[in-house]
C-alpha cells in the first residue's frame, strides 16, 4: 500500500504498522492486503466489487478490520460489503475511511455496507472518516448501512466525521427482531463549505425491541449539516432519538427526527437542540484562563467526544 | 338562527344567549348574526366569502367571537376571515366550529383566517371543534391559520378539539417580526377511525421573536393523528415544540417537528414523547378508589387540560 494509505489508517483505524485478527485494506478501489482468521472469513463478491464477511457463530473477542482509503483524485470508489455475523458472536468491527486528493479531481468513496446479525450476537461498529490533501476537488464519502437484528441481537455503532469531508450523505436503516437493540452514537464535525447529511430509519418490528440514536454536531464556517430519522414503532418497544447541534461562525443545521408508533405498546421519544455555545460557559472557562478560542474548542471537543 | 347552531355555539363560543361584544355567527354558510362596535367593524368581503374585520389602534380588554357553524350534511363551507388588529390593541378572539350532520352527507367547515397584528398588538385567540350528528356523513373541519406579527406583537392560540370530528387537517403558518411573540397551544382528542393532522410551519425573522408550540394528543379507537411543524430560525430567536402524544386502544400517532437554525443565534429546542399512559399512574388511581377506566379518564382530561 502507498504512504498516502498508511498515514490514513493510523487516523481512521487502529493500524500500528500491523492489524490484530482478520482485516481487508482497501485502497482507490483495489485490495492492498487481506487477512481470514479460523473464526471470520473475509472473501471478494463474485459479481460485484465487495466483500463478503463471515463471521462463525460463538466468535468472541475479535476484532475485524475493513478499512478504505482513496488516495487522489479522480476515483469514485463504490463498494458493497456484506456481513454474516453467526448466532451468539460478539465481535468488533473497525471500518474507517479516509479521502484524499492533491489535485482538482474529486476524491469519493461510496461503501455500502450490509450487517446481518444472527440470533444474540453482538457487534461494536466503529468508523471514524477523514478528507486529507491539499488539492481542491472535493472529498466525498456517502456510506449506507442496512442493518439486519435478529432476536437478541445487537448492534452498537459509534461513528465520527473528523474533518475535511466536503460532502457526506449517510443513510442507515434498521429492522430489528424481537429483544434486538441499536445503539447509534453520531458525531459529525463540519468547516468550510462542507455539507454532511444524516438520514437514519429503525423499523421496531419484534416484541421488546429498543434503538437509541444519538447525534451530535458543530456546523463550523459556512457548513450545513441536516439530520433526519425516523423510528418506527410497529410493537411493544422503546425507541429514542437525540439530535444536539453547536453552531459557530455562519453554519447551520436542520433537524427533522420523526417518530411513528402505531401500537398502542410503542414509547417513542426525542429531542433535538440547535444553539451556539452560552456565553457563560465560554466566560467560565476565561476566567481559568483560556483565551475565548481555546474554550470554545475545549467545549466543542468535549460535545463531540 | 336554528336550535343546532344554539346549541353547538354553547360548547364552542361563550355563548349564553347572547355574545358580549363585536360578533358575527356564520350558519351552513350565511349570516345568521353580526354586531360591530366602536371599535371592531365587522363587514362582509366584497370579492369571496367572509368576513374583514378592522380591530381600532389600541383597542383593550374587547372579545370578539365569529363562531361558525354546520347543521346539516351536503355543506362544504369555505370561509376566508381576515383579522386586522390595530397598533397596542388587546383583545381576545373566539373562533369555535362546530359541524353537525343527522344524514349520510358530509358536513365540513373549512375556514382560512390570516391574522395581521400591528405593531405591539397582543391577541389571545381560542377555538374549539366539535363534531355532533347522528348521520354517516363525515364531520369535517380545516381551518388554515396565517399569522403575520409586527415588530413586539403576540397572539397566543389556544386551541381544542374536543370530540367527533372525523377528518381535520390543520395548517398554521406565521411570520414573526422583532421582538414578537407567537404561543399555540393544541390539544386534540380523536376516536372511531377520525384522522387529525397538524401542520406548523413558523418563520422567525425579526431579531428576539420566539415561537413555543405545544401540541398534546389523545388517540383512542383506531383513530390517527400526524404533527409535523418546522421552526425556522433566520435570526437570534428562540423556538420551542413540544408534541406529547397518548396512545389508548389501537390509537396511532406520527410526530415530525423540523428546526432549521440558518443564524448562529437562533436557538431552538423540540422534544415529544408518545406512548400509553404508565401502568403505576394507573394503579396509583385504583388505589384511591377508581376503577381502570375512571383512572384513564381522569389522566387524560387533566392531559388536556
Amino acid at each position: 500500500m502507498n504512504k498516502i494509505t498508511e498515514t490514513l489508517l493510523r487516523i481512521v483505524s487502529e493500524f500500528d504498522g500491523d492489524f490484530k485478527g482478520a482485516f481487508n485494506i482497501r485502497e482507490d478501489g483495489m485490495c492492498a492486503g487481506r487477512q481470514s482468521t479460523e473464526h471470520v472469513r473475509i472473501e471478494s463478491k463474485t459479481d460485484k466489487p465487495g466483500l463478503e464477511i463471515h463471521i462463525k457463530p460463538g466468535t468472541k473477542g475479535e476484532t475485524i478490520s475493513i478499512p478504505a482509503c482513496v488516495t487522489r483524485g479522480n476515483v469514485d470508489d463504490l463498494v458493497y460489503n456484506d456481513f454474516y455475523v453467526g448466532e451468539g458472536a460478539d465481535v468488533t468491527i473497525v471500518a474507517g475511511c479516509g479521502v484524499h486528493t492533491d489535485s482538482d479531481d474529486e476524491a469519493r468513496h461510496n461503501g455500502i455496507h450490509r450487517f446481518v446479525l444472527e440470533k444474540g450476537a453482538h457487534v461494536l461498529y466503529t468508523e471514524k472518516h477523514i478528507g486529507t490533501g491539499s488539492g481542491t476537488g472535493a472529498r466525498r464519502i456517502d456510506p449506507v448501512t442496512e442493518v439486519e437484528l435478529a432476536e437478541d441481537a445487537s448492534l452498537e455503532m459509534d461513528t465520527v466525521q473528523i474533518k475535511g469531508v466536503d460532502s457526506t450523505i449517510r443513510k442507515t436503516t434498521g429492522t430489528l427482531a424481537a429483544r434486538a437493540k441499536l445503539v447509534v452514537r453520531e458525531r459529525i464535525m463540519t468547516d468550510g463549505y462542507e455539507k454532511a447529511e444524516t438520514d437514519f430509519e429503525v423499523t421496531l418490528a419484534g416484541e421488546d425491541s429498543g434503538a437509541d440514536l444519538i447525534s451530535r454536531s458543530v456546523a463550523r464556517g459556512n457548513s450545513h449539516q441536516m439530520f433526519r430519522s425516523v423510528i418506527k414503532g410497529e410493537t411493544r418497544c422503546t425507541g429514542h432519538s437525540e439530535c444536539d447541534a453547536i453552531l459557530a461562525d455562519n453554519g447551520t443545521v436542520s433537524a427533522a427526527p420523526a417518530l411513528e408508533a402505531s401500537h398502542v405498546d410503542a414509547q417513542l421519544i426525542h429531542e433535538a437542540a440547535i444553539g451556539k455555545i452560552a456565553g457563560e460557559q465560554i466566560l467560565k472557562l476565561r476566567t481559568l484562563g483560556l483565551t475565548e478560542a481555546e474554550a470554545e474548542e475545549k467545549i466543542i471537543s468535549g460535545f463531540l467526544k
